[in-house]
């Protein structure tokens, strides 16, 4: 059973290189879109090559550890709650690439407006992604919780970008196309936060068998 | 292992319990956008709870077969799959929910035109969701590959749609906060299809072990 230990951290190490190479890829996809940079947009578009890559080699290693070792309870619990936070890390890499594929296509015209609250949401998104895998090593309770708490705040910056990009669209009717694709950048970023959340809660729910999925709890604010 | 068998078929059966609740709450949230229906719009709500609870049974389910009767290779991916299935279908539950709160919005409004195109889109949602569950139980390939075409279709009608509706926006202010509402309805369509294909891809995967995730195979049209 050595071995399986093992097996299972290498595992996880390489759950957390593919989750810095989703976290790098936000950063990147706001990088291209601030800064209007296409090298930056290159490297979003070549971690995702490298993100679809690790996506199905998780999914291999953890069918193959469950079909080999034919864990008790709790590893099982570990195994394909690896097998579903890959799935959500794996789709926060394609929300990356659209936001790149937008931000490619603005660089192409005018700034709508200066981008202040677009790039606070990703830094969000980002330190999500970083929370709750740093919460799944540390078995850290608040720390996962902390993930949910921040999701409400990107919820609520997605919702001050969409009031203000509306009036912009009204004021002034050149601007609906960039418009749309900073709304859909805005959109893209809160799913990425909910994916982060998703896994928080797969963290809580293997660490204290507290199923908050669903709302089955009610989340503390803090 | 006659047992296992039955607990197999019990499991799928749940699985195809659970897409026909999807396939339901996708058609009346539409119901509730075309027709300005609020009863239809409670059913989506209501058929979403039973979806995440059939949810949360279905992962538990196979989960506790993962453990219980440590099946061999082939078994072990047909598990493994059905958690990913039942996470793809439970996701579509939750945008049928976001249609919904998109068409009661819509509903205290005039209508911004007729729609045409986003009824399609949801009607070749439905089939998609049927079809994908249809070949797996049939094991039958050819359907699974006309579940990816579709994908398709539905894609070139997401772009028709917001086409039209940037030209709405454009001529007419007034409309951008509904035809906002029409934006995110179509992509909440278009992202029911992909977790469609996301299943079919899967069926293929289990039938012939051919990985056509991440594009890793050319697609076949029709």
């Amino acid at each position: 059973m050595v071995h399986f230990r093992e097996e299972l951290d290498e595992l996880q190490r390489r759950l957390l290189e593919m989750a810095g190479l989703v976290e790098s890829a936000i950063h990147q996809s706001i990088v291209a879109l601030v800064h209007r940079d296409e090298q930056a947009a290159k490297d979003v578009l070549w971690k995702e090559a490298q993100i679809n890559q690790k996506d199905l080699e998780i999914d291999e290693f953890a069918t193959r550890l469950l079909a080999l070792y034919q864990p008790m309870a709790r590893d099982m619990r570990f195994l394909t709650a690896v097998i579903k936070m890959n799935g959500d890390l794996e789709r926060m890499g394609d929300l990356a690439v659209n936001i790149t594929e937008r931000a490619l296509s603005l660089m192409q015209e005018p700034a709508v407006k200066p981008l202040i609250d677009i790039p606070r949401m990703a830094g969000l998104a980002e330190i999500m992604v970083r929370n709750c895998l740093d919460a799944l090593v540390k078995r850290d309770e608040p720390l996962a919780r902390s993930v949910l708490v921040s999701d409400d705040e990107v919820d609520e910056l997605r919702d001050a970008v969409y009031k203000e990009l509306v009036t912009f669209m009204q004021e002034q009717s050149t601007t609906i196309p960039r418009a749309i694709d900073l709304m859909f950048i805005a959109h893209n970023l809160e799913r990425i936060a909910d994916h982060a959340t998703n896994i928080a809660e797969d963290v809580l729910f293997l660490m204290k068998g507290i199923d908050v999925r669903h709302h089955a709890e009610q989340r503390q604010q803090t």
